[in-house]
């Protein structure tokens, strides 16, 4: 399985590190998981440089793909040179967005009128581009979810992984990442949040 | 504040980065989180290379020192030329250690013979370093603190702003970063955590 969390410039750290880390542990089973960015290298909202690890063009192969969230997101929804880099296609690819990642679901036209998550700083934004924003962590519809609040990013991720390896492979993840002494109760978190979805 | 998140190489993501993207929280308040590294980058578990924003040395300086997790982190414990960059002071500094970092805490001799928190792949380790390690996300003791399980880096975070910044500051930060639609139960669970340890 190839995955794609695409992370620009200005991207929030929560939003792709917590998925790209929950999903890379299926590793084992032959996933690659990668940073999929429009340059060599991208820098967060704090400072934070990373290198790519793909560039844009790997997201149209990939099997998963996921827009991470950032303080640019608005200027990235408005610049063709990189939404043009993107060819998805929710019929192959499972597809999903985090916080502001959702404004450029609604901008590449991949949620065709389904309502959205996403956090409250971007929340005006998408409703302006015609959606309807869901108080609640999560929600999903076929191969496509969004999620809203930086720490629902272990939410999107574990869907990810319950729809294409299922459920059992992603309570394992999110039991290996809980904190100790709490596994069980974010076991049942996560599925009372993404069950709905499968 | 200064704040040195340690981050070596094979670390893992989740375990830097919740902690810092939460204590950046505070930027607005004068805040300079920074990851601290003993060279020019360093390679997550994952494959990810991540530009450092200071070197060891920094963190010698800093009011805040968060050793991160990653699976190189036992040969990093009986690495003397790394471990000699580090000349912290409980008595000065505020000190976590998330998951694996806790090992470096015992072998730097910051635990003075308090119990602490680990993950479970960490745990014997701790454990052969002479550490009683308890099953729960968080404990501290003065200003030195350890969590275990990479989720548990939101409370680890959340007890060194409290700590330090006071208790408003924490639930503003964790407020922020939780879930859409579950921000009240984020807030209780983590003030379940750290309240006991302020």
């Amino acid at each position: 399985m190839q995955v794609a969390i695409l992370t620009f410039d200005g991207f929030n750290e929560l939003d792709s590190f917590i998925a790209s880390a929950i999903l890379n542990r299926m590793r084992g089973r032959g996933w690659e998981v990668q940073i999929t960015c429009p340059g060599a290298s991208v820098t967060s909202m704090n400072g934070v440089t990373v290198l790519a690890q793909q560039q844009l063009e790997f997201a149209n192969q990939a099997d998963i793909v996921l827009f991470g969230s950032g303080i640019y997101t608005r200027d990235i929804a408005a610049d063709d040179t990189i939404l043009e880099r993107l060819q998805l296609d929710p019929q192959r690819q499972v597809i999903g967005a985090q916080c502001s990642g959702t404004l450029l679901l609604a901008k590449l036209d991949l949620l065709q009128g389904l309502p959205a998550c996403t956090d409250l700083t971007t929340k005006p934004w998408v409703i302006e581009a015609g959606v309807d924003v869901l108080d609640q962590p999560l929600v999903a519809s076929g191969n496509v979810a969004s999620a809203g609040g930086c720490l629902a990013s272990s939410y999107l991720a574990a869907w990810m992984i319950a729809k294409t390896a299922g459920i059992d492979a992603a309570i394992a993840a999110i039991d290996y990442v809980a904190p100790t002494g709490e596994k069980q109760q974010q076991v049942d978190a996560t599925l009372r949040v993404i069950n709905p979805y499968l």
